[in-house]
């Protein structure tokens, strides 16, 4: 912290310093996947005002999940913008019902975005950047187990504060990879050619003059857990595996895997660990978020390299992590988001995703966000930064959810999150349906067969075959009853028909 | 033609020495924006299928559409399936019914799918390209007024015919730029920095012993002209200038402009036309399809460059670009569509995309391809590269159609090409609105109040405010109304309530 010690203080004063008296304020925060998020100034934002001594309604910008973030600012009701992803419940509610406006967006995208200015009719320009980090001094910032955003808020925002966690070890510095993007027109290709290429520093340069202020924090990120997987999930798991399999014998996907993005779920955890055991070659991340499970492949000598954005520990996970950190460091980057979800990038190395969806419908199309078609969950997140520029994009989903009462296999999504064109593969415990080349009839005929529950084929084929009937056309659609199964569901909690 | 000679044929004895005796095809051919596409083998085909001489059934691929080859081949019907655009009443009639298995796809990343394999379980491997040239020679082809996808055809296909066309002046040879992005894992960046780079040849090379015949063929082609923009196309582009020339002024669009985008059509011309006269510094096309207006504007001052995958002129158009060819090629580059429509470089160069909608809804999802939803026109095409890559996404509709039956802001759209998340601006006869940065429901108050038509305003607002209470939710939707506006056209040929 050499040269910086004149503005080491403590969070109360830290905060006041900066949103005293302010009634508005557009706040960026470091977090990504619920890891590297502030832990003492925003829950000094919340103790002043309970104390009455700061009343600011707060623009909250992230990389993406903050949850305990969203979770102590959205109980006091301080938040009055959200951008651009959110994975709380308390948050959750105060978005659908309105109290919140979110701002839902491609994680790739959003940095450049707040870059060109393109917020500012809403949010005004970035008021503070609040950064957790292993390390600070004059030369930068050296995040810590996310990089996320960070870029974007520090060159953005007017004035910046550093936590600087002592909790976490000095040795994560070089896991980094600071390198963000231009803004057209000066934008250059990013010069990743390989997972493992480092293109930028190892730290957050920071202009003369902006950070405001320093405070120590100490804790851990609140990190996840996926769970064990049950038989659904292996089946899916089994299914892909199968298909991944056929795929590398018939010559589509290269002998040594090519790069793999994990959504974080028990799912990609199960399909993870069969390609490990099915002896898959070369197996490397390129992904936003690392799981427990990586770093344990990692180590059983299964996983070449992780390129993420956040790393996203379980407690016991983390310990792993940290323990055995000077063999991980050597074969870990953390970089921007604007960088892991890039679509160049992305579309370059030719990455093969794996998302989850709420739903999927008979022509492809597949509802990631939205419950029912109206309730955000959490938002879109990196799933169509992915799922677009992906070398194949592949989606899974029990076939059925609720003990069987909601179809996952639907008629028409209540929600658009992925168009047909983004879609190659669909995964179910029932079997794959492999969309590419087919016409949108074919599609429908094989999702039916291959990928819905049994007790919903029936009802899914008679809706086709009556739609091809009495309306034709290239994507055949009855309006009466495309969301019906919705309303049923809404109306006697069954999507069942009868 | 040196040291081709021998392959020097008439067409029917190419066709018959290519196709004879086979009962199935995959046959790539040249063509996109409906040009460059072969005048005499397809003719050749037809003819020799109406003396029943031959009787293949064909898997259609091209770039994009090619007019007149999916009208004689598709009123024999003799296409079993279709990849991935057409514009062309008989194709779509055929596909609307169900008798063309028709796989509608981005056309940036297409060949990249051919490439992969991952059309083979449909169309197997590539059988024969057919390309029109304006010279070939062993160092290569030189394609016509179309580059397309010919790259991908000429290196998967089996055999290759070529059409050479003198009736196309030679001096066109060097505006072609072929470089084709390789295939994961061998993709390296694109070093496109500016619209005008050239990093390819001038030919396209073929493996020696691949082109079984060269024959000649003569015309030109269909060509297109878009006509004379009415009161409300000028209303929409004056709509459309002044939001581009605020954005300017706030520093959130260079004033020297970012390469432009511009979907076919004449709203799209006025538009042009209007950045023109405004006075609009650098204006340079990074496009798709070049039409007349931009060699009009070329040849006045007012564009600088322009990079695109065909030139689309019409007969007039045509004449004065080949009169004035010597001036407009050293500005003017044809590449491959997976260099144009490639989202890394539309990225990287900044386009602000100007697409046409079919419908926009509340919140800002657009149709672009589906009539009522189920009766596809011509493709995604490349709305979807462009839209999502590009640094700004406009999308550009009247407000109603039919004498105003039809409202083109609906509470859902009853199809989904571009999600809210790559839909910018909407922009109406009646307005603008911005979506960047805003929630659902505040873009569903601006779409209704600045884009939508009086008539349909209360019956939008109203349809939104009764959502909102009955069902709330981030995103509110009726789902028993949500397509109600499609299902009432249907049914009684007028959206209007009551």
């Amino acid at each position: 912290m050499r040269g910086l010690n004149h503005l080491v203080t403590d969070p109360e004063s830290a905060v006041l310093k900066v949103l005293s008296g302010r009634r508005k304020v557009s706040i960026g925060i470091s977090g990504f996947g619920s890891s590297g998020y502030p832990k003492i100034i925003p829950k000094t934002i919340a103790e002043l005002y309970d104390e009455g001594r700061l009343s600011t309604r707060i623009a909250l910008l992230t990389g993406a999940s903050a949850y305990q973030v969203d979770q102590i600012l959205g109980e006091r009701n301080l938040v009055e913008r959200r951008y651009p992803y959110q994975y709380s419940p308390v948050m959750r509610e105060l978005i659908n019902s309105g109290e919140v406006e979110f701002y839902d967006f491609h994680l790739g995208e959003w940095p450049q975005y707040l870059r060109s200015g393109f917020l500012s009719s809403k949010i005004g320009s970035l008021d503070l950047a609040v950064i957790e980090a292993v390390y600070v001094d004059e030369k930068g910032i050296v995040p810590s187990m996310s990089v996320g955003a960070v870029d974007a808020f520090v060159s953005e925002a007017r004035e910046v504060i550093v936590e600087v966690n002592p909790d976490i070890p000095e040795e994560l510095i070089g896991v980094h990879d600071i390198y963000s993007p231009g803004v057209p027109p000066n934008r250059e290709p990013i010069p990743v050619r390989d997972v493992s290429d480092r293109i930028g520093k190892d730290r957050l340069s920071v202009p003369e003059g902006k950070i405001a202020a320093i405070v120590e924090s100490h804790g851990h990120d609140r990190g996840g857990d996926v769970g064990e997987p049950g038989p659904v999930e292996r089946r899916i798991a089994d299914n892909l595996l199968g298909f991944l399999e056929r795929e590398i014998d018939e010559g589509r996907v290269p002998e040594r895997m090519l790069p793999i993005e994990s959504g974080v779920g028990t799912v990609q955890d199960a399909v993870m660990s069969a390609l490990a055991e099915a002896g898959i070659r070369g197996l490397r991340a390129w992904t936003e978020v690392a799981q427990d499970s990586f770093y344990k492949m990692m180590a059983a000598g299964e996983m070449e390299y992780i390129s993420a954005t956040s790393l996203m520990l379980s407690p016991k996970g983390r310990e792993f992590f940290f323990s055995n950190l000077r063999d991980f460091r050597e074969r870990t980057v953390l970089r921007p988001q604007s960088v892991t979800n890039d679509w160049e990038v992305i579309r370059r190395l030719g990455v093969i995703a794996m998302n989850t969806a709420v739903e999927v419908d008979i022509y492809g199309f597949v509802n990631s966000t939205h419950i029912m078609g109206t309730h955000v969950i959490n938002g879109i997140g990196g799933s169509g930064d992915f799922a677009r520029a992906a070398y194949m994009s592949i989606f899974i989903t029990p076939s059925t959810r609720k003990d069987g009462r909601i179809s996952c296999i639907v008629p028409m999504v209540s929600h658009v999150d992925h168009i047909d064109h983004d879609v190659d593969v669909v995964v179910t415990e029932q079997g794959v349906c492999d969309l590419r080349g087919k016409s949108p009839r074919e599609r429908a005929r094989e999702i039916i067969e291959n990928c819905a529950h049994p007790d919903y084929r029936d009802q899914l084929l008679e809706y086709f075959e009556r739609a091809i009937r009495e309306v034709g056309g290239h994507m055949p659609v009855l309006h009466r009853e495309a969301l019906s199964w919705h309303m049923r569901y809404r109306e006697r909690g069954d999507m069942r028909a009868g």
